[in-house]
């Protein structure tokens, strides 16, 4: 039978295998510490559910608009307001299934098949992904601590083709928790945008920046699309809820494709989300946060203890990209290897790209800091 | 700047601008009966509701597997069983964020860039907009009242070409809701199975076939998709929930798309929807479907009286796709009439495809008996 090659170009999250044997040693009886897990450990905060609740009690369960609730839109330009100082019109803002539904109508409508697509190795391994289901070209750019593992302007100018349309960063990244410098990214949105192109920023982990300024990519300039999430810093994962802002000339054309490709992001998460931006959600996030930088601020010097190489500390999000060559040539082995003998899970570099993958794991602070503490005793005893 | 040609090739539905207007209309304090509108009117069945109140409360909110949720994979399996006495696998059925995202998972792994796909002309618009969306070809093959307005074995002989890997039918069919016949499905199945391609079949309005007998087309080969949905029958449009059951070879395939392009559907929709199969939700939706039935039963004759040609009677979905020649050479103009002149909104046939769409209209029995019998009194002043 037939089957599309783009699924063979597509690789699995090699981190799935190595949950499911996580639960199969979980469900004999092993203690497992989860560090591998890229989704919040808190739950979605009180005043969300009870929206949602309340949502589905009334039947608010019918289709919205497909670029969203006029009242979600109106919320989250102003949540730029109030965040980032940034002027945002609601007619920028469409609500999408998850910050997937985004980069979809993103790449959608302004990748051709055949683009080719600029990104930073190792970055979020969905990114690839989409370029190709879409028939696009990845041109993954090797990254290093030199650069913070972010793409710099000299990096564009040396890999730009005739055939590149987009580019793609991410800030914080996921898996290094870098951000990018605010000077590097208006210089590489003024590069793109003189070439006709557009750069899709990722801020899926905003609000989960622990030092240094907060600024948004939608200070730059008209060819930037942003795209965000209420997965991580709003606990919503399951919800499927995202957004992108878009340059409004963009949005009519979103707003087509959304009605072919997924109609409209889920009703009750829309109307639960409409309760994210009031000050008791944001006290419960910003209490989550401080979570999260305790965890990191244990985690960071502990991993150096062991011999872990942090070669630029993270500023957000709730990962740690650590060199793993003390330990091992081959982090994938590595993490299978702490996995079976001490119960420790972890991701390895290879779910991230090629360039020096089985150099590096990702550590994810996504369990509480006595779990966390554990791992670490685990590890010290082990390596 | 670049934009995709993805993109001008897609067609927007033009029923939505139509919808705009009529909400303007209601707005100027205008009162309109809405037959233009492909959503039940019923809410979501109280103990669906009551289960999606429970999962939020209860914190069941976090990512489920790519392919769903386990429990809710053996009830839809559990569900051919009981309503078809048809044998399928909990390891077939893929859930998915609506229909829209099974058609993305299905075309995504069977369809190859360039590939050749048949479909209905009268069809579901998004149909072809999401094998454009992947970089596929459509081949629209005109169907009238001979054949059901339904593809049949002719039609695939006489359209099939070396780049044909896949067939989109639907039954019962939106707009015309009519139903293929058991004999001619499986002569086509065999065909397409020869062929070592795909057969896709949209059972989105299964559950609500007023006439003739109920089967699904996984009775029939191992090179048939079937899609479905909790939108309609269930009556969760909102909730943006559907499935597909797929042959189990292609399962892993799609398990890795999923990862990739959505992560999974809605988890609160997901817990909601384990109470669609009980018998207290089966008997609202059976109610639900003698509602529809009534309308359909007063519809069809009175649209008749009017005029209206129908040249074959829906036995399904809550459609009636209307020949209007008696009163117009473009149903367009026609539909815009309507609206500005009596408050009737409908949608145009070329909403469907081009093959004499401007001949047709759809009238969706969407809305209660009164606002039919208003609507049909107000066409009878005015035609």
């Amino acid at each position: 039978m037939v089957r599309s090659s783009r699924i063979k170009d597509i690789q699995p999250f090699h981190v799935m295998a190595l949950l499911a044997r996580a639960k199969e040693l979980e469900a004999q009886g092993k203690d497992i510490v989860h560090m591998e897990i890229g989704e919040p450990d808190f739950t979605t905060p009180q005043p969300i559910i009870n929206a949602g609740i309340e949502a589905i009690r009334i039947g608010n369960v019918h289709y919205t608009p497909a670029l969203g609730l006029p009242a979600l839109r109106e919320a989250i330009a102003a949540f730029y307001k109030t965040r980032y100082d940034t002027e945002v019109s609601s007619k920028q803002v469409v609500i999408t299934p998850g910050a997937s539904g985004a980069l979809m109508l993103a790449l959608g409508v302004i990748m051709q098949e055949g683009d080719e697509v600029l990104l930073a190795d190792p970055g979020y391994p969905c990114n690839r992904n989409f370029v190709r289901f879409l028939s696009g070209k990845t041109r993954s750019i090797p990254v290093d601590a030199s650069s913070g593992f972010q793409l710099t302007l000299n990096h564009l100018q040396d890999n730009w083709t005739e055939k590149t349309t987009v580019v793609m960063i991410a800030s914080p990244s996921n898996p290094t928790g870098t951000c990018l410098a605010r000077s590097e990214l208006l210089k590489m949105a003024q590069f793109v945008k003189e070439k006709g192109a557009y750069l899709v920023v990722d801020e899926i982990y905003h609000g989960l920046v622990y030092e240094g300024d907060i600024f948004t990519a939608l200070d730059g300039d008209e060819n930037i699309i942003v795209i965000n999430s209420f997965s991580k810093y709003f606990n919503m994962t399951g919800w499927r809820l995202g957004w992108l802002v878009a340059p409004e000339a963009l949005v009519g054309d979103m707003d087509k494709l959304a009605q072919n490709i997924f109609l409209a992001a889920p009703t009750p998460a829309q109307y639960a989300a409409l309760a994210a931006f009031n000050p008791e959600t944001i006290g419960i996030l910003e209490s989550h946060k401080q979570e999260f930088k305790q965890r990191r601020d244990f985690l960071l010097p502990a991993l150096k203890k062991l011999g872990f190489k942090i070669e630029v500390e993270p500023q957000g999000a709730f990962y740690i990209y650590a060199n793993s060559e003390s330990f091992t040539k081959d982090s994938y082995e590595f993490a299978y290897d702490l996995l079976e003998n001490i119960g420790v899970a972890i991701t390895p570099g290879k779910d991230f790209g090629d360039y020096k993958a089985s150099n590096y794991v990702r550590f994810a602070y996504t369990t509480s800091l006595e779990q966390l503490k554990e791992g670490i005793k685990r590890l010290n005893e082990y390596l």
